[in-house]
């Protein structure tokens, strides 16, 4: 499974269930504000460590993959509605944030602004 | 570029900047869903029409999916964190919601639950 | 009952379940995103129409009205966390974008910033 | 000023500039959740003593406070669309809070479900 085949098994999924009209970058967008607020919603309370040991357990591991697996759902269909390649997208994203944070000026420096 | 590629690239940069100190669970869910809402903004006032005008130009266009690329840049790594393979979910997660939306039902009916 | 009112009875809510040392700025924070988030979700498919008919009906109504005072709820509880006067702050808001949209000006134009 | 006036207040100011037909649910709730994820941006990386010494100071004191005031101002437009009263929601809500989270039960507890 590669991205591509996921945009294009979500693609099929949707034109299967007549879903293209709902399928808007603004109601895609929504959806997956909603899910990121779902999966933060599992580390509300918690410390990271509370949260890492629930993450390590079978129960607590398969909650959290399933908000990811939502949020990368959404993000792919969104990407998939726009035109955009999503990893074309990150590679130029990373590069751009290795100039702004060249690596020898950031090691060792106070981290206020760190990513 | 695969996800497996990113992955280990953005465990690469963390590491030469010493930030995995700062890549909790709970930091980067945070910071999942603020890049989530920046992306929000960009369709917050529009219709879906002139939100599709705007992400087919190129400037309209590299705004969005710098927000796109954000966000997968920060699932990829929380994925990580927590050991858990995205596209993996993401797959469970498409069965499951085929069982749950058979497509011969779903057709046809009002679409309450679409997704 | 006023915000200052809701403001004493969130402290005591607090205080008599010894859940002070969970309310910290970031774990607010969250939780208000969370719930920002579950109120979107009540809009996620539908249309205005539709969501407006939705909010409308008893069951409809109340469901919506739990969001919102669940956002308010955190947003009132952060602000005394920290110290804000949120009417306060709401009315200087206003005041300044009073200022940087002057009715005059903004009424009879293209609405590309509209707030 | 009371959230009656700020209701009065939002209400006017949106019909003086023409801005009602903006001022959708669908909109508004996403208004909103923008505004929560720019407040939650403010806590991104640091510790709660980071966050409590920043808001402690005139500059870091109004920027969050002007992020408070976005959320509120959306809160109660969006309310007021809606036809709910805000306050008589939230009292609604924490009665039902008091009975799910007794507080002789919840005190000495373990804090897994605390809010």
């Amino acid at each position: 499974m590669t991205i591509d085949d996921l945009t294009l098994e979500l693609r099929r999924f949707a034109a299967d269930r007549d879903w293209e009209r709902f399928h808007t970058p603004k109601n895609l967008a929504i959806s997956l504000a909603v899910e990121a607020g779902e999966l933060l919603e599992h580390f509300q309370w918690g410390t990271d460590e509370e949260i890492l040991d629930r993450a390590a357990t079978p129960d607590g591991g398969a909650a959290v993959a399933e908000e990811l697996a939502d949020v990368l759902i959404y993000l792919v269909r969104l990407a998939d509605i726009l035109g955009i390649d999503l990893l074309d997208a990150a590679s130029s994203k990373i590069a751009a944030n290795a100039r702004r944070y060249p690596a020898d000026e950031v090691r060792g420096s106070s981290a206020k602004r760190a990513r």
